[in-house]
């Protein structure tokens, strides 16, 4: 057995969650939905404006690894945070549920500084993300330990890591350490307008590396230049072994070479969108390191990401394992995997 | 018109919230329900402990200031922050509300960190609260700019803020530059245990200054030193002017000149019970500067400590004024007063 069930790689992040009139984002030119990449400037300047704000930890891929320990499973993660208040609040909150990190943290004299969301949800539960990188720009494949990825049953690859320098070598890096010792490794397209910057990057990790996508609808037409997502759905399928692609309240559809699954999402209240995707992945993984089939994966994928926008943040608040045995997901209590 | 209705001073903190399992406060000593002054040591040893949280600025004056602003008030604070990360978050978010704070932050390099609170809430929706002093003990006399408390129709002090040095001659300063311009004073007992450690200067602020009382049934017993709550609230009603006396879920007890009158709570859920006492006082306060009758202050402190009481953290998110509306608070909106 290996050390860890999945190591994840991404952009370590502290959230600054607000709720924001609608005509907040307008005024201030934030893009709705999406996520957007921003400076300390704009960062400050965003943040003033802003009220009252809530501080949790965030980061795509952090969420899906902290998902994931929430159930039980066996977890790791990679990303830079410096040693600063924030930076420990983030190492604090994966560790406490059980999540090895280890990543260096840059020192307290860096430049940078830990990187934070700003993250506007709306009145319709919508969120806009601004993003300030810090010092996750400094992640180096000097912090990716072969070793640590060597353990790894899956690595789990954050797309908007590609918006940081370097990240071609700190993926490459990873995703040879853990596929010489037979891991395999999964992706995330993360944001549609992200898939649009960094394009090819994506089409060689698909095409030469991925053994499942994570995706949403319109990161999937990005990806494949289309407007039709039952071509974009089997053009990915040409391309990746295994796809889980989520559609809101359309529910996910899971390709394998087995065919074509779609699991529909019960009808919930969306508080906050944050997060709905991380915790889909991590429902889904856990679900894989655990021998289920895809659709039991997909379905609990969807119970998850149900608990994360029922509230605000994008770490659960309720018990996942609990949650699971109630929707009948866990072995010997009524499931059906 | 005065600038500012109500000035508050106290301890400047940011809450970091964990909802504890019922045995955890036993596990690590923790007694529930009070506040407990805890050193860095103990901080650091307490907070590897607790899970994942949330950071939300906090502070017992500040968490009443903020609700006053909420509801439109004209509102200052002072107290002591560090030019760190948290101290920033403190600051950003009594800003955002409109909220005067000028206090000099203490300089980077001081040894003490931002002030913090750990907070455990458990199942019951009780909350033990683990406090960090840090640079809030080094708030002194020259932190009170009398030109501020002379522009002030009520200035409202925090008992907490007894834990720290030199607070007597900072409240001194506050207090008579404040009635020198013919402002009043408002203070809180805070807690049971901080009313013990400190009674004989909250006895005299009480006798010589105080022209509104705030505390709960067991401040006021341990105030008074007796079990007897009647005895207790006639008591302090000798000694100042109005009393506003929470009891829980027994509604609030409100001593003038007038009389006594006794205003039931509507029931409410608790998920966290955080802040109910500061916002009580900030409903109460924004009424009496608003022109309204006891019984509708101690109305209006009501619906405020509900809200709060409904989730979790300490400062308001639902619109208050809404709230007030709707419960017939507000003139000219079918409210009583």
């Amino acid at each position: 057995m290996k050390r860890y069930q999945v190591v994840g790689i991404g952009n370590a992040m502290v959230d600054v969650l607000w709720r924001a009139p609608e005509g907040f984002l307008e005024r201030h030119g934030v893009e709705k939905g999406i996520m957007e990449m921003i400076d300390m400037d704009r960062a400050v300047e965003l943040y003033a404006a802003i009220g009252a704000a809530k501080e949790v930890s965030g980061g795509s891929a952090a969420n899906t690894i902290a998902g994931i320990a929430a159930l039980g499973g066996r977890t790791a993660y990679v990303g830079k945070v410096k040693a600063d208040q924030l930076g420990e609040i983030f190492a604090h909150d994966l560790r406490a549920q059980g999540t090895v990190y280890e990543t260096p943290p840059a020192p307290p004299d860096h430049p940078a500084q830990t990187g934070r969301c700003i993250v506007l949800v709306t009145p319709d539960g919508e969120r806009s993300m601004n993003t300030y990188l810090g010092v996750n720009d400094f992640l180096t494949p000097a912090d990716i330990d072969e070793s640590m990825m060597a353990e790894a049953e899956w690595i789990y690859l954050e797309g908007y890591r590609l918006e940081g320098s370097d990240c071609a070598a700190t993926f490459a890096k990873a995703i040879r350490a853990a596929k010489t010792a037979g891991g395999k490794v999964s992706v995330t397209l993360s944001d549609p307008l992200c898939v649009e910057r960094h394009r090819e990057s994506f089409r060689r990790i698909l095409k030469d590396h991925a053994d499942l996508l994570f995706c949403n609808r319109a990161e999937l037409l990005s990806m494949y230049e289309t407007e039709d997502f039952g071509a974009a759905r089997a053009a990915a399928a040409r391309d990746v072994r295994m796809v889980a692609c989520t559609d809101s309240g359309g529910g996910a559809h899971v390709l394998t070479a087995g065919g074509a699954v779609h699991v529909p999402t019960d009808p919930v209240d969306v508080v906050d969108a944050t997060g709905a995707g991380d915790m889909f992945a991590a429902g889904f993984l856990w679900g894989l390191c655990e021998g289920r089939d895809p659709e039991t994966c997909a379905r609990m994928g969807n119970a998850a990401a149900g608990e994360i926008i029922s509230h605000m943040g994008a770490r659960a608040e309720a018990d996942l394992t609990g949650l699971f045995g109630e929707k009948g997901l866990l072995r010997g209590r009524g499931g059906p995997g």
